[in-house]
């Protein structure tokens, strides 16, 4: 079994994967060409799947029959993929998945209305569950991410950010979604309330480590599919900034109120912070905080989901990332 | 009893009314500080609420005795707030409600994330109705809206835009919320399919109408609370072009398709476009096929509601409307 990749997961679930991509695909060939071509073009650039993925393999340790799964799994992809047209509109990204923007190759206009359709059809799904309990569940989510985008924005260019407030933000705005798509699969499932919080709070863990390794890499990656140092450009202060501001000199932190606070940002700039990152350790200092969380959902896996059948594929999306943060 | 306004509507469902703003605003008191004020700066900027109003008017015509109909009635507001704000987003317009725009104000990307937060609220307060056929009608709706708001992006200065093509964007971007927010009372009020059918197509003729008048005072009033000839300068073709363009000569034709399909413009042009207009009397063609539909709307309600109780709040709505076109 490889702990590098999402490989043993995706495998396991295939079947209902693919069904999940059938019906986005049928969802969106139904509607506007520009909405189609748009939406595939987004959908189909990839990414790892990982919210659906989660739902599906919680759908299958939890042994669930029915099809609702597909139907969540198809809204929490619309879901993401709107907030990413949305988000790289705000952010002015270039690049997304390894290809150019959507609202850089179609218009801001595009991506705004586009990604508004993609919301209200992601909601169309979850209510086909025709389930009150899952619906409360993720409208409740969908607040809850754009509360934590729109509390991101009130952030940029705060150097005074500190770590809780930062988690609190990724919380939101991105490991919520992987909570409830834990979390809903144990509902359609008939787990009982024990087990459907271990599953929220195996996915929020799970999605507040899996977000730290994100900030990480926008300073160390260029092989993500996003541009090298966007958190840098934008001005969106991140753990590793947060860390290092702690415990630099008068001299480093003057350069990061520059760079953040100041926006004033040249030449090689970026180049100067990651070494400085690098002098104080912070890279692995960020991953001690990113290895706590994915800590916290192996906690909770081995108390809840350990006895369970098949218990090794959900074991397996942990091991991904324990091993990222590794 | 007035049927230039809206007043006698209003004050028969008064506390219903009070009740929707009421949800509104602690709704939003209860989130990130720049989604109150941005809110309750949009929200409370006013507009005729002439959404929620037909929700609260159909629910007293069908003497509904729930509290639904509140939640209805706050969904569409926040809904139809959600896509002025991105609206004036696309169209970069600088006036909404007599106000300076929010993405003016607060830049666009607090407008759309704003906007996105309003959306996932509107579908929490449908969801608190626990009712999937209300569900069901109001997300096919915000599915339905996004999509004729795609359209209407796709058809920017295109001069080929047909008077049939022209109905089928303003129906799903105006009045399929006009139409749902009829249709919801019936189904809430336990109304049979016939008569739910008909307080939709009630809905979607006097929005159809409301929209095409709206459209031509885009060129002939200032006091909307939006700038004058908005629809001119962002090249939307609207049934006054659609109309010329069909009787105008040649020369006149070609004015028209450098003003929108070439976009070029100069000083006194749209003074120049609305003598052509006033020649061949084209708002008063314009105006008879909004007439054409609020006739329909009113064919409806003598068919369906005229026998009711209470059917004067709803007939002074269609008056108000009736009186606008004639």
């Amino acid at each position: 079994m490889s702990i590098l990749s999402l490989d043993r997961a995706h495998e396991s679930v295939e079947k209902d994967l693919s069904s999940v991509d059938r019906l986005i695909f049928d969802t969106l060939s139904e509607h506007d060409k520009s909405i189609e071509v748009i939406g595939n073009y987004v959908i189909s650039a990839g990414g790892k799947r990982i919210r659906p993925l989660l739902n599906m393999v919680f759908a299958q340790v939890f042994c669930y029959k029915g099809d609702s799964h597909i139907k969540i799994g198809a809204a929490i992809e619309f879901f993401h993929t709107a907030t990413l047209l949305h988000d790289d509109v705000i952010d002015e990204s270039n690049i997304r998945r390894g290809k150019e923007a959507a609202h850089k190759k179609w218009t801001n206009k595009y991506a705004i209305l586009v990604g508004d359709f993609l919301f209200s059809q992601a909601f169309r799904l979850m209510i086909a569950t025709r389930s009150i309990e899952v619906l409360n569940i993720l409208s409740k989510a969908a607040a809850i991410i754009s509360e934590g985008e729109v509390k991101q924005l009130n952030n940029l260019r705060n150097i005074e950010l500190d770590q809780s407030e930062y988690i609190d933000v990724i919380q939101s705005k991105t490991a919520e979604l992987f909570a409830v798509a834990c979390e809903t699969a144990a509902v359609i499932s008939d787990q009982n309330k024990d087990m459907q919080q271990a599953a929220y709070g195996f996915g929020i863990n799970l999605g507040i480590s899996f977000q730290i390794m994100d900030d990480i890499l926008d300073y160390t990656s260029e092989n993500l599919g996003k541009e090298l140092g966007k958190d840098y450009e934008e001005g969106k202060v991140t753990l590793p900034i947060i860390l290092l501001n702690k415990v630099c000199d008068i001299g480093e932190k003057e350069f990061i109120k520059r760079l953040f606070k100041d926006d004033e940002k040249n030449e090689g700039d970026f180049q100067l912070l990651v070494k400085c990152i690098e002098k104080y350790d912070i890279f692995n200092e960020s991953k001690k905080v990113a290895f706590l969380y994915s800590n916290k959902a192996e906690e909770i896996f081995n108390k809840h989901f350990i006895t369970l059948d098949k218990q090794e594929i959900l074991r397996s999306i942990l091991s991904y990332q324990i091993n990222r943060v590794s």
